[in-house]
């Protein structure tokens, strides 16, 4: 049985765990707070980040989520993420990317830092400005989503695929951390809405992080 | 024939470039400095980086350097770079994003923005600080590749991979902003002369940025 190493709000983790469900493999959840920097998990990850995903019987090692997901996406066949001829997964892994790397850097490790690790770490209030300027770079990041799903059925091409996926894992942690404001984006709060009431998505929306709590809507797929 | 959109000291394309000199693909290179933000460039890519790779012909852009490689490994054959078992390809790919991340974002980009952007951008001078903090974590980075080529023959394994082309790549632009000390890397120095006499990394070698100029050792072999 897989191991997945990781904390609620982990959008890396979300994604994998996202594209677990999708495609029906089991796994069991193990605790890290990276911010800990305990000494048994950077001798797995020398990177010290999560996800990392282990199988003991098999001895694996898994580091990285775009490692993670290209792994999962080679040996199991169900539910394939990257789908289409080459060019079309250069575009859904283009797309996996801006989200891993332009909205996970402007807008969720901001509302991370302000709103969860300040709480629970720093013990620090958060800065209204850094807030502010997360939410105006969200919504700028909604508004590219809007387009791209004007021009397309799903994010990264006529089906569901991995940039799907990566979408709803980032954007759900902005939505738990009240980074988001769906007013205003009809198209992409209706792929949300598609996306929530997903079986892989349920056991995400359920969870909590300690004294972090989320605003009332975030669990609704009516919202 | 393929088109590369980027400048030359970015890494990313670097990364690019060195796996289709591996697999003797031919390309032509159209300068592009992201830092400019050039409408018809962000009409390209939205996130404004390089590399993006274009084939008028086909009607093709791919964008960002994973994705790029990945469609290369897809579509050619010819000098495979993601070699082995799914559980090595994941073991390469996460050595792929440390030095895409980690290394390029505590050493390589620093660098770039005190001894390039500074210089051609700003106008302003480097602040000495920052240099020796990224000079400071070059120097563990190195102490790691030593680790793992104490481990292995290449870094992602037995054989030349993609893991490989990133190092040199992110390594070779840091020493080219003479970042690196390889005293005392005799392992990894030993591994770089090797990759930096190979066909496919010569044209970089040969390469200049204007008005900076890279430290006498850059282009040597034995060095
Ligand atoms: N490229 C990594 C990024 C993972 C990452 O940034 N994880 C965060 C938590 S959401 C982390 O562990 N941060 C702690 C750190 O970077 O020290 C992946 O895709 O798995
Ligand atoms: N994930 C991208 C990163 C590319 C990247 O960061 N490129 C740098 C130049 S080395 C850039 O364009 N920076 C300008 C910016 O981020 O605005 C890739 O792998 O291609």
């Amino acid at each position: 049985m897989w191991q997945l190493h990781q904390f609620p709000l982990c959008p890396f983790s979300r994604k994998v765990r996202l594209l677990l469900g999708e495609k029906g493999v089991g796994y069991e959840l193990i605790r890290e707070s990276p911010w800990a920097r305990r000494d048994e998990f950077l001798d797995m990850n020398p990177a010290g980040q999560t996800p990392v995903m282990t199988d003991a019987v098999a001895g694996l090692t898994l580091i990285d989520s775009t490692a993670i997901c290209e792994y999962l996406e080679e040996t199991i066949d169900k539910a394939p993420m990257l789908n289409g001829p080459a060019a079309n997964r250069a575009e859904i892994r283009r797309l996996v990317a801006w989200f891993d790397e332009k909205v996970y850097n402007e807008v969720v490790a901001p509302l991370m830092l302000e709103r969860m690790l300040k709480r629970i770490v720093h013990r620090a209030a958060p800065d209204a400005k850094m807030l502010r300027e997360a939410m105006k770079v969200a919504n700028s990041h909604l508004d590219y989503v809007d387009w791209l799903l004007d021009h397309r059925r799903w994010i990264g091409g006529p089906v569901l695929s991995l940039a799907d996926l990566a979408a709803a894992a980032h954007l759900s942690v902005a939505d738990y951390l009240g980074g988001i404001d769906w007013r205003g984006h009809d198209r992409t709060k209706e792929w949300y809405a598609a996306l929530k009431s997903r079986p892989s998505f349920r056991p995400l929306l359920s969870e909590r992080m300690e004294i972090v709590t989320p605003p009332p809507h975030y669990d609704k797929v009516d919202f």
